[in-house]
């Protein structure tokens, strides 16, 4: 963990490392990857089963060792707690709300031209939606991935997911049945994605791949990207705090270890105007952490990644937190709004002191796949824009043609694109 | 050419070929770019000269050398025909229309349970923007990537562009001039992209990097896709006519070759129900291709890639023409609307006998950057979303947090995530 003041004459120098450190494994998986998904492409099935035998202990035999039933789903959520039931459908019920809101809007009119000119938007016609197994299999995940697509209007979506030695995730089950997704396949790591991607026998091929995994599948996305659309490249996950003393320093530690209790690599940073609390909030890390079911984590995390950082006015904290461009921000000061509105890079920013950043993990609504490593200078969280396209049209009568058609005639000319010319010059010429 | 009937007993088998064909240079080009991006990024401006003496001829040594002066822009722009220049201007004029409709609204509401929700849209930082030399290098290009760019409200945008021993085109400088972007560096390649990706000692780096280019540019946007944001992997460009026999066929060639025209790997494909409109047409494209300055390119691509599809009802081509998922779609027919309602991946549509598609390269005014190779299956043409990003926010007071804070803390708990629960749960306390 680093404690910083922004007077401190190293201060840029120590910053700036901050903000290029990737955190992300170092291992080179590209190469295998590489194979991967040309086997997966050249001998289809086949590679699925080998591969799912050796990475994840399971054959892929019958019919019912390929796929999850849905009445496997259903008996999933039949079988949980009602409360928990009902915290999970709270949770789709806000989801859906919140991605509903972001349907864009078909454009049509006619200019002052006569150029009839708009835009429609579509749903893709499948998407695919990976699930991890092991200690990342949340439910959340599948909501957050799987509600913005069916919203789209996305016909068919297909789940991939490994199910190491058989073993599948009741939770995750239960969380396909609220969402209505049919089609779950029992195949993990890159060689889902390729499956995904080029289509085998068995597993049609989708036009979209989102969700998270580990280094193997986030590599296979990337390569994979322009055969199919694929959410953002993903990082490890982070959060940064910027609060006054006036807080509660459990609550805020709190909200630091949320963040640090995901992975070893994800990181919390909290900046603030008052040194006195930096302290305290850093002696509540470590009663709190002490105590975590997930202290192991937690504190490799914090230990490695952690940032306290001390500024002499909270005003100071936007340069820094612009240049973070963190995925989840929170704003625990009388004036939130102020800061928002000079906040320009951040994936999703928590507004006050009564909103921890889990709450937006799961119920508040808005999507919890958001740009990390600095990329929300230029990403967005996951919408359901990510499972659309937009179509552009053009329409016009011959006084619209010889409205504007002599320009494009000028350039085309211009440009050595004789045919381009004769095209319009053959319309006007009648 | 190919010339084909739906009725044919092996239609299927060679419209699935078709549709799979990819077209792409089978170049290798991977491994190069990974040296020189690994090159730019350790050595910096260094790289830079080495690669623009050895690819361009081109010698990096002063200030002029590196850049071209807005004073440059404007001469060229002074020089233009009058003509020419208000074809541009109109140009620049219409594709900003259009792009400034289609700027997104943020969104701020308060839900049933108390708790207010949002996104708000910035412009990314920077952009830069690559404008290829030599033959392709393209006015129309320069003003369809940087007016959404400066629509959108970036504020930095920064052009590279190859300028082979030093020669620069002075249409692209006009037209850089009328947009106004003053940043023009002399460097073009793969090495252009990994500089404008991390930044060197002379050029700062920016988040989004768009425009056309060659293998090697296009492989290096495909590797940094995640360290920038990028558009669309962009491969050969191609047209789809769907026509009935009321056409003039000397239109509809005109309209086949101004795609052909374009490069050898381009692909012009016609759907009609009258198998002698298609004779008529083919006819045409021979005889106009003979009298075209640009007929070896023209002749290559159709010869080479061009297809006339023959079917029974015109019904039968929206099938055909999802699956082949255009770039380009032109509905010659008399009700072009009814078509269009049932074509759902394109990525431009030109309703109507009167729309060629050289009116849409120009100055229609939607952008000329459109999903190739299939991608408008999932992917959309250029528009000033690509130059901003969207972040959520979340806020609500205790009421709000007692209403959905309990669900969060049960399905936390369920996800063996105890400091999430605790984050929430210690606020709830008080």
């Amino acid at each position: 963990m680093q404690r910083l003041k922004n007077t401190d004459p190293d201060f840029e120098a120590k910053f700036a490392k901050i903000v290029e450190a990737r955190r992300e494994s170092s291992q080179d998986v590209g190469r295998d990857v590489f194979d991967i998904l040309a086997r997966v492409k050249a001998m289809g099935d086949k590679a699925l089963v080998e591969y799912t035998t050796r990475f994840d202990q399971h054959n892929l035999t019958n019919d019912n060792d390929w796929m999850i039933a849905p009445d496997q789903c259903k008996a999933a959520y039949d079988a949980l707690d009602a409360d928990l039931r009902d915290a999970l459908q709270l949770a789709a019920d806000r989801i859906q709300a919140y991605h509903e809101d972001q349907l864009p809007h078909d454009r049509d009119y006619t200019d002052d031209a006569g150029v009839r000119l708009g835009a429609k938007w579509r749903p893709v016609d499948a998407a695919g939606l990976y699930v991890p197994g092991g200690r990342a299999a949340y439910p959340s995940s599948l909501l957050m991935n799987a509600i913005p697509a069916k919203v789209a209007g996305v016909e068919r979506l297909a789940i991939v997911t490994p199910t190491p030695k058989g073993e599948t995730n009741p939770l995750v089950l239960a969380a396909a049945h609220i969402v209505g997704v049919d089609e779950i396949w029992r195949v993990g790591g890159a060689q889902a994605i390729g499956a995904l991607a080029y289509g085998t026998d068995r597993i049609e091929r989708v036009d979209v791949i989102t969700g998270p995994g580990n280094a193997w599948v986030a590599e296979a996305k990337r390569q994979l990207y322009g055969v199919v659309g694929i959410d953002m490249v993903a990082g490890p996950s982070e959060i940064l705090v910027i609060a006054d003393g006036k807080n509660d320093p459990d609550w805020i530690a709190a909200d630091l270890l949320s963040q640090a209790e995901h992975d070893p690599t994800s990181q919390s940073i909290l900046i603030t105007d008052d040194a006195d609390f930096a302290e305290q909030v850093e002696d509540r890390v470590d009663v709190q952490s002490a105590m975590l079911a997930t202290r192991k984590v937690a504190r490799e995390s914090w230990d490695a990644h952690g940032v306290l950082i001390v500024v002499e006015d909270l005003e100071q904290a936007i340069p820094l937190a612009n240049r973070l461009a963190a995925e989840h921000v929170e704003l625990a000061v009388d004036d939130p709004e102020a800061l928002m509105g000079k906040l320009h890079h951040a994936g999703s920013i928590f507004l006050g002191r009564m909103v921890p950043e889990a709450v937006g993990d799961y119920v508040a609504g808005p999507n919890h796949v958001l740009p990390t490593g600095r990329r929300a200078r230029f990403a967005s969280g996951l919408s359901v824009l990510d499972f659309m396209k937009r179509t552009s049209f053009i329409s016009m009568d011959k006084a619209g043609l010889e409205a504007i058609g002599p320009a494009a005639i000028k350039l085309a000319h211009a440009e050595g694109l004789p045919a381009h010319a004769a095209s319009i010059e053959l319309r006007l010429k009648t």
